[in-house]
């Protein structure tokens, strides 16, 4: 395995070994490792001093399933911390075929001319890009497969990258073409400070991973694949409905975000639910299941058409319908889905783009609800980058400065997805104290919260919520490390063959011993790392909290918020 | 003395006795005690948990010279720190006499209705106001002159603060019915969040202040006048020239900073000189000094009128010449003169506007040294709060997030004035450190760097700068306290008699006994508590930072700024 480093100040590449250090890194553990190392802390997110760091996992291009998921890493734009935001798509298995642990791109050009980089098994080419400039991602992904076929992996940026808004974000083709997303934390933009509008990806006759234990290697991955095809969530839950199976149940649990959180249930949940959705995909002959990698077997994402059966978007997931839907109190999901659409086109993060429009419907641009009118903001503001567009495109909080909002619904500047942190205690633990901001993924505790996996927890009350955030928060840095997508955790948290297969699969291929506590240290270690650069990069304790409002009660459980400041500072203490 | 507290969630006013621990505060003393004490400091600037105070200094409404300035205090919606900025004007006095020590507001009302405040004898009234609603400062003034006479104290916020725009001020009427202004910080934006539109002020049977020993009060006031009136810049320069006496300065010593600080020199300078302005403004019947408050002995202010002999602005200050014009690069002093004249209307400050104008500049938005395309920006934009105007009226920072500009010239958010860091090194110490964000009247070491009055510091050279600095901040946090214009420091340092006159009037008006060393105790600990704030509200030493170009070196003496943080950080520790 090798580093691929490219330096955009000095349009030059360089391919180096990898560092012994970061040899069982991958993934978010080595983004993070990376980032941490080369990139100053105080330097401006979007100037010559940050670094874009693309890895693939562990795992990646074996056949352990659900393996393929890419990691991006940066400072933030929108956190102003360190970031991770992994994505499916074709990338991750391809760099790893390539045998690149890491691509690292590092300053910015002279000038004003924009770039693509082709990355290929004797390195990175850089070219002059003009003619995609100002064009949608999936025109981008289009064009370069015409160009390089079918098996052409592509990262690519829109119009808000090219514009450098803190929402942008970097799309990952999928194995259909379509469009996965590394969403959160403004990635898009920094790759757009470095004017380099997208990535191609060709593996051919790349030098490949190596498995140590080859035998040893299958046998874990075959227990891996059976577990998370055996748990009901995974093996049939997510397949059938997608995440969109989670409105009715959060709408249920009064947990469901609705019109800027002021309320727990949303009277259009059902209209938006995942089986509303998997009726109408199936009657305008959508597919209703399909995997956002190779080598997915749980295959979540989903075709949607729309009503003359053409396609309409794909990888449609519960918090776009959430944010759009609830979160903005619209509940036609024909409109969410063209804003999906356009959001994947544009390449801006669908749940902090939803919270920009929160906070435009407070401040009365747009009346509560109106779908149309968010599509028309996305296409003719934000794709535009006129100055609204601008201001929508950098995210809840500054669309607030703005407008003299103060009701916002974010951690360090990222918006608190599609679960309630008054009546799903403990995921508000890890929106306040995740070095990520807001995100759901980081630790996911709406599985013993509201799921009863790995046991339950009153998700209305204070007790165990600390440690479950804490446990979860570890496990994820761990699981987003090997590449593994974060709905094999069901399985992990039930049964304990498939956390074993994965150690397993770990010490086979790189013929190590790891047991269970080294597995863990991983994910400390990731987080400890992450902390220390946010530390660092000026955020404190104080930007590990929840927003002022949530001192109020959230109907229907009329519960509050009620964790103290030193409760949340000793959660990732260990 | 009294309190004066208004609560505008309630709509309901008490009067309160002034607590021991504040008898001896007054000034930003007073208001940044009362905002450390009163506020939560993570909370958001524009919310119902801010206070705005205000606070006439130590010796208001007496014979001492120069001591009628008002403080302003809040945490601030641009730094997201502790807030104090001051101005001239009538209010300070008329409080004073009033028997009022401060005027605390806090809290938002319901519903979206207007006030406005009228304080006299026996308190205050909160009446709703819908006739000024949208109108600029100036109409304000007028109208409240009309309706009260001549004698009424007038604080009011123009169109931006109604929008609760970052770079809102509050301005003050002065003794000619003109404009002076809490300028910096965004204090305009704190008072606009809770809906008063004006406040106007009535002095009429007020209880007055106390004076213990008149005579030796008026002894040492007489002391102090003279010292004042002696020294060659306070004495002579100011009166003559104004402020803008320092742009020929301050070029010749190759720290005026030009084109969004790029050069040390503008070539343009003449053109914008105080010897230039002074030529002018006699050729058109203008009045080349005025003092911006009863009882002001140096009267650096004027009345510069346009082409026409008409009267056009006034309070037209080096720092919003400087910024207009070397900032970005504009030669012409009558574009800037209505550029300032628009800016006192609207309520905004002029030093950040124009660093919002750099960062358009730098955008491509305006061509550079366009001052007509300026006035157009701030009367058409930021005055009419389109979105670009709600992006340049929310300061440089927000601009450059906007448009993807990284080389933005602020400390917490706040434009670096009219010095160059680089070329007068004592100041950049202030800008890093001051918890008010880059501030040159904080610790105004242009003093011993470049005017030689209290010793001479080379100012290219590191040595003895942060002593300088640390020095003139302590001191001027006391002369704050005070309610005395920053340009009494001239005398007080080349002058011992002068010092000690201020210690006297101390004495004889509380009947206290301090020494000089309690005078500097004042200063010490009004910092103090303004840095336990920032570290409450979570800024951090990353925040007591030069921007990151200041890496580069600055023509025409090619210095570099090379203070490391621990030197930075060692400032205020005493």
């Amino acid at each position: 395995m090798k580093i691929y480093r490219v330096n955009m100040s000095k349009l030059s590449f360089t391919m180096e070994a990898v560092p012994e250090e970061w040899r069982l890194l991958g993934g978010r553990g080595l983004t993070s490792a990376i980032v941490a190392k080369e990139v100053e802390p105080t330097c401006n997110a979007l100037g010559s001093k940050n670094k874009l760091v693309f890895a693939p996992g562990l795992f990646a291009g074996t056949m352990a399933a659900n393996s393929g998921r890419l990691s991006v890493g940066a400072k933030s734009p929108l956190t102003g911390g360190i970031k991770e935001s992994n994505s499916g798509g074709t990338a991750a298995q391809r760099l790893a075929k390539l045998g690149v642990k890491a691509l690292i791109i590092e300053g910015i050009p002279e000038g004003d001319k924009w770039y693509c980089l082709h990355v290929h098994k004797d390195g990175v080419e850089i070219k002059e890009e003009n003619e995609l400039l100002g064009k949608g991602n999936y025109e981008v992904i289009h064009t370069m497969t015409s160009r390089y076929g079918e098996n052409t992996g592509v990262m690519t940026i829109g119009q808000a990258g090219e514009h450098k808004m803190s929402l942008a974000n970097i799309s990952v083709k999928d194995p259909k073409g379509h469009i996965r997303s590394a969403g959160r934390g403004g990635l898009g933009a920094v790759m757009g400070s470095k004017r380099i509008k997208f990535i191609t990806l060709d593996d051919n006759d790349g030098a490949g991973i190596e498995i140590k234990d080859k035998e040893k290697f299958k046998n874990a991955a075959q227990v891996f694949n059976k577990g998370l095809l055996s748990h009901p969530v995974s093996g049939q839950a997510l397949p059938r409905y997608g995440t969109d199976v989670l409105v009715n149940i959060l709408n249920e649990a009064g947990g469901l975000p609705t019109k800027n959180y002021r309320y727990g249930q949303f009277e259009g949940a059902e209209n938006i639910s995942g089986e509303t959705m998997y009726d109408t995909i199936m009657s305008r002959d959508g597919d209703p299941t399909h995997g956002c990698h190779v080598g997915c077997v749980i295959r979540c994402s989903q075709t949607y058409n729309d009503k003359d059966k053409r396609y309409l978007t794909s990888g449609f997931e519960y918090e776009t319908i959430w944010a759009f839907g609830a979160g903005c109190t619209c509940d036609d999901l024909d409109v969410i889905a063209h804003i999906d659409h356009e959001c994947d086109d544009i390449g801006i993060d669908t749940i902090d783009t939803a919270g920009s429009m929160m906070v435009a419907m407070e401040a009365g641009l747009l009346p509560w609800g109106d779908g149309e009118g968010m599509l028309r903001m996305i296409k003719e503001e934000i794709k535009e980058a006129t100055p609204l567009g601008r201001i929508l495109g950098n995210g809840p909080n500054f669309t607030g400065k703005a407008f003299g909002v103060t009701r916002i619904g974010t951690v360090k500047g990222q918006t608190m997805p599609a679960y309630e942190p008054r009546a799903v205690k403990g995921i508000g633990i890890t929106y306040a104290t995740t070095p990520m901001g807001a995100d759901h993924t980081a630790g996911y505790s709406v599985t013993a919260n509201i799921l009863k996996v790995g046991g339950h927890i009153d998700p209305l009350k204070k007790e165990g919520q600390i440690e479950l955030s804490r446990n979860l928060q570890i496990a994820t840095a761990s699981l987003d490390s090997a590449g593994l997508c974060i709905f094999v955790a069901f399985a992990v948290l039930d049964y304990e063959p498939v956390s074993h297969a994965i150690i397993d699969m770990i010490n086979a291929q790189y013929g190590v011993n790891w047991s269970v506590d080294d597995w863990f240290n991983l994910g400390r270690s990731v987080l400890k790392t992450e902390m220390e650069f946010n530390r660092a990069a000026g955020l404190t304790e104080k930007d590990d909290r929840l927003p002022e409002f949530m001192e109020e009660q959230l109907p229907p459980h009329n519960t509050v918020w009620d964790f103290t400041g030193e409760e949340l500072d000793s959660v990732l203490q260990f």
